[in-house]
């Protein structure tokens, strides 16, 4: 019989994927845990039934919220990652040697744990020497924290759940006064395509855009989240990620990747006229 | 009980739709042909099964097939439409006073006739009088025709069923043998991402880059067709869509667009590596 792992990217709308097997799953003291092999995605892994990430296209999300600020600031050496317990925004930072500290706050140990076992893909390099995992809630990390940093990556999953504190107003004040002097912030922002996660983008929005005089909105085509229509934040204090653009960092540091390139990196920032005015609606 | 209307993405994804009625069903001559009205996507109408269009996205197809080839040759005055019954491409072209005479070829007369009761959104010009409707096959046409053109879209379905011929070298040879000095070529080139239509936007690639001296591809979100990240190829003997980009075109002629914008015609061109390297091997 076959089997098949069902997505509700809304109440009306529905993304369904044909498995081999279902490889692990738990409950863990955050969420439901699950990792399974499938025909055309190869293999992949939800939280709360969500697909977080997939061998065929996980490298579109991770290139475009990792190499993206390293092209506006290639001096960063600091970098906090707010969840992202897949390692793969962890496995692109590790390709730049400037890079010095990588500290990766994440709610649920079992994410790390259960990649390193069943999706190597994006949990390769979780134990290189410059990454300190930290098994904590990142909104009451950015609270507490001495630290500072270059750059803050948040790779959250849905604000719902244990990802609701990482989408608050609260959450990115934090973020901001982390912030070294030409630090940036990138947040994964959603979509603006259904209704559900239009509403949290425009949220997500707002928010950034009132603490931080540049905040702007890029997207690329990530096929297996809803509508395939994604969006990251970029916000700095100092930098514009168009005008500061340095094109050349990857291959100074010969690094590969299969979808971020220069001139792509411009061109997520053109968005079409309708995510415009909804993002522009957002702050009214 | 809840009604869902599914597609087959490939064989091992699927794309569901929460419908609140079916419309209208009908056996053409040529295919099977279903009108649903849905939660979701409001009306949207299906031929063998598969999506042409719904009232929540069809915009972006046809925008940017239409203002795309317009804004780089301003002087198009007489368009030849492949396919394209459901008459939203020849909603966008009225918009500019401009254009003299558009031939809309389709080989399904029912197409016209049930969008015209059933899905208004697209079908509220097809009776313009600058539009001509010729129910043929529209690879009989461009073999047979006299007339010649400015601009010719390929607004066909996939290459299967009746929409087969409209992807051929000889289909493609004879639509350059009818476009005018500056003339240009638009059609739809399926998707990157799921291999059956990779293989078909390669082939497709490969006959009109054989063809024509400038060809290249521009991609759009379109979330409802298969994985949301879809192309359509440009071609010309003359003209270039980037460095022969007139900025202005919309705005002087009071066209307002819900997806295209000046920009996003530039960065719409901008390919992600992935999909660069794959139309470069369909070269090989």
């Amino acid at each position: 019989m076959e089997q098949w792992f069902t997505e509700n990217w809304t109440e009306n709308i529905r993304f369904s994927v044909r498995i081999k097997a279902k490889i692990h799953s738990e409950k863990t003291p955050f969420q439901q845990l699950d990792f399974y092999d499938s025909y055309e995605l190869g293999r992949f892994f939800t939280l709360d039934g969500i697909m977080m990430a997939n061998e065929k296209d996980e490298y579109v999300y991770h290139e475009m919220i990792v190499h993206t600020p390293m092209s506006v600031n290639p001096a960063i050496k600091s970098v906090l990652i707010i969840g992202g317990g897949d390692g793969g925004s962890v496995r692109e930072l590790t390709k730049y040697p400037t890079i010095e500290t990588i500290d990766l706050v994440e709610i649920d140990e079992r994410v790390v744990i259960t990649c390193e076992q069943y999706f190597k893909v994006t949990a390769s390099k979780l134990r290189d020497p410059r990454v300190h995992l930290l098994f904590t809630d990142g909104a009451k990390y950015v609270q507490t924290t001495k630290k500072t940093y270059d750059l803050i990556i948040v790779d959250s999953t849905d604000p719902i759940g244990p990802g609701e504190g990482l989408f608050s107003h609260a959450f990115y004040q934090n973020c901001k006064r982390l912030l070294n002097h030409n630090g940036i912030l990138v947040n994964q922002h959603e979509s603006p395509y259904f209704e559900n996660t239009a509403r949290e983008m425009q949220r997500a929005h707002q928010k950034i855009k009132s603490l931080f005089p540049i905040a702007k909105v890029y997207q690329a085509f990530i096929p297996t989240y809803p509508s395939g229509h994604w969006l990251f934040g970029f916000a700095s204090n100092t930098l514009d990620p168009i005008t500061q653009f340095h094109p050349n960092v990857q291959e100074d540091h010969h690094i590969q990747t299969r979808y971020y390139n220069g001139e792509l990196h411009k061109a997520a920032f053109v968005l079409p006229n309708d995510v415009k005015e909804s993002l522009q609606n957002a702050l009214k």
